[in-house]
């Protein structure tokens, strides 16, 4: 296991993890130069991010502050109640694996969404085993896309408290159920993102973080869970003040080989994205090196 | 599968459902009382509300008014930062046995516990696998007792979203594995008490239910999943007003011979408490009827 407690050189910042400062919003640029500025060497941007800003300005800035990606934030949202719905999130899909290659990313993360109309609070049927078909399906026409433009897919499961609105792929187990049945032959264009929040809980989480294996490993991610957590989404906590044992998991990663960047997510309202920024990625730096 | 349209024969209330009318705490009593004069031929008390009425005082209530029970909530609460702490728990659990057979209960509801000291937001340790063998041990030594009184512990396994705080059990599939471990014969002793709520995003659900097979289905919990839900704890809600479909995985326990009770269990600060419960309690009638 790598020794993080001397530098933050395999530190990733996921912007939205400073997405507001002092609860203002910080525009992606601001947000590149601040990483930059503390010596973070990559980061993980959204695509509304990008989008305010111009995806080839973006993609220059990058270049031009020398920083790596360690992900693109993201692809997915597969379900859909009518195939006009399948065909428009089909075509974003290709555009989000499209902006990927330009801005370098080594890999496309796909939140793969749960029953349709239901993040708008307006499910349109109950059907969960309908929806996880529309995932399949969706992420098998987009597997040959990116496969063409060399762009790896990371499902990410999700934790189960998001399986209505967000995501209805949910464990480790369901997501390489995915890449044995799409990508059999594990040539490394389909993997997981292995996010500590989400999966931490998961009393299979060491085996099935086995059977996945280098070539389906590809993000890492992490912050912490809170007790009491006060909201479902936006209360993740920092590396060290949650109950999750980080370094224990970043051990099995690594003990298949992953040699890649931690990318901090971290989505507060109540706390770190009222802070000032410069703090939030000092915090984040501290405990790269003590807590993860 | 069981008509349900025509009756509430076999409704059940978890009297956690009307612990509040219009805000303010229902005794015991009175809830029995509402229950009986709706109809209702069930109930699962809960500890606290038995301990605050009496325990002899609740079995007679229970009797005189011919109600039957559906379970008994709850033991459980194993992990403990010390030697103290888990005698204590042993102690505590032995007693809730006794009392689950005072009331007549059929099964006493195991909520396992989590990392000690979460609950009070102060974990004592992050090793969620030493919990997982402390509730292991817990329930062992417990099932001796249970047996010997002839009353059946029904493991709760709890949404992840519980792991750190309440149940370090989180899918029907490590609560299966526990009985197989403890009661391998399948005597009936051992089981697990089903609640929609806790597993209807699991994506090997109908597996497991036919992994539990007759022997091992002790209780059936129903509510329903909101989008969005607002409170990790207490924003439950009433059958019919969220995303589970609730008839499918009543199909698949009664697939098993499961026969048993329906029992409504809504934890609600922001709805269902603040009505009166007379209204909370027709609303179960009908959704029983409509929505299970």
């Amino acid at each position: 296991m790598r020794d993080f407690s001397r530098d933050h050189d395999w530190l990733s910042i996921n912007t939205a993890t400073v997405r507001q400062s002092q609860g203002q919003p910080l525009p992606l640029p601001a947000i590149l130069d601040a990483c930059a500025a503390l010596g973070i060497r990559a980061v993980s941007p959204w695509r509304d991010q990008v989008q305010a800003a111009g995806l080839d300005a973006v993609a220059r800035q990058v270049r031009a502050l020398g920083l790596a990606l360690s992900g693109y934030c993201r692809g997915g949202m597969f379900p859909a109640a009518d195939a006009e719905g399948l065909r428009a999130a089909r075509d974003d899909n290709r555009r989000a694996v499209d902006e990927a290659c330009t801005l370098g990313a080594p890999c496309l993360v796909l939140v793969v969404g749960g029953l349709p109309g239901a993040l708008q609070g307006r499910a349109a049927h109950k059907d969960i085993a309908a929806a996880r078909a529309q995932v399949r399906d969706g992420i098998a026409e987009l597997l040959d896309y990116a496969r063409a433009a060399r762009m790896p897919l990371a499902i990410e499961p999700l934790h189960p408290m998001y399986a209505a609105d967000r995501a209805c792929v949910n464990t480790m187990e369901q997501a390489l159920d995915l890449c044995d049945e799409l990508d059999p032959l594990r040539t490394g264009a389909l993997g997981v993102a292995v996010d500590v929040y989400h999966v931490w809980w998961d009393p299979k989480l060491e085996q099935q973080i086995t059977r996945a294996g280098r070539e389906r490993l590809l993000a890492f991610h992490v912050c912490d869970w809170l007790t009491p957590t006060t909201d479902l989404l936006n209360d993740r906590g920092m590396m060290g003040d949650g109950v999750i044992d980080i370094p224990r998991i970043r051990g099995w990663v690594e003990a298949q080989g992953f040699a890649g960047y931690s990318e901090v997510e971290i989505f507060s309202t109540g706390n770190w994205w009222r802070r000032a920024h410069q703090q939030t990625l000092a915090t984040c730096i501290e405990r790269h090196r003590s807590a993860v």
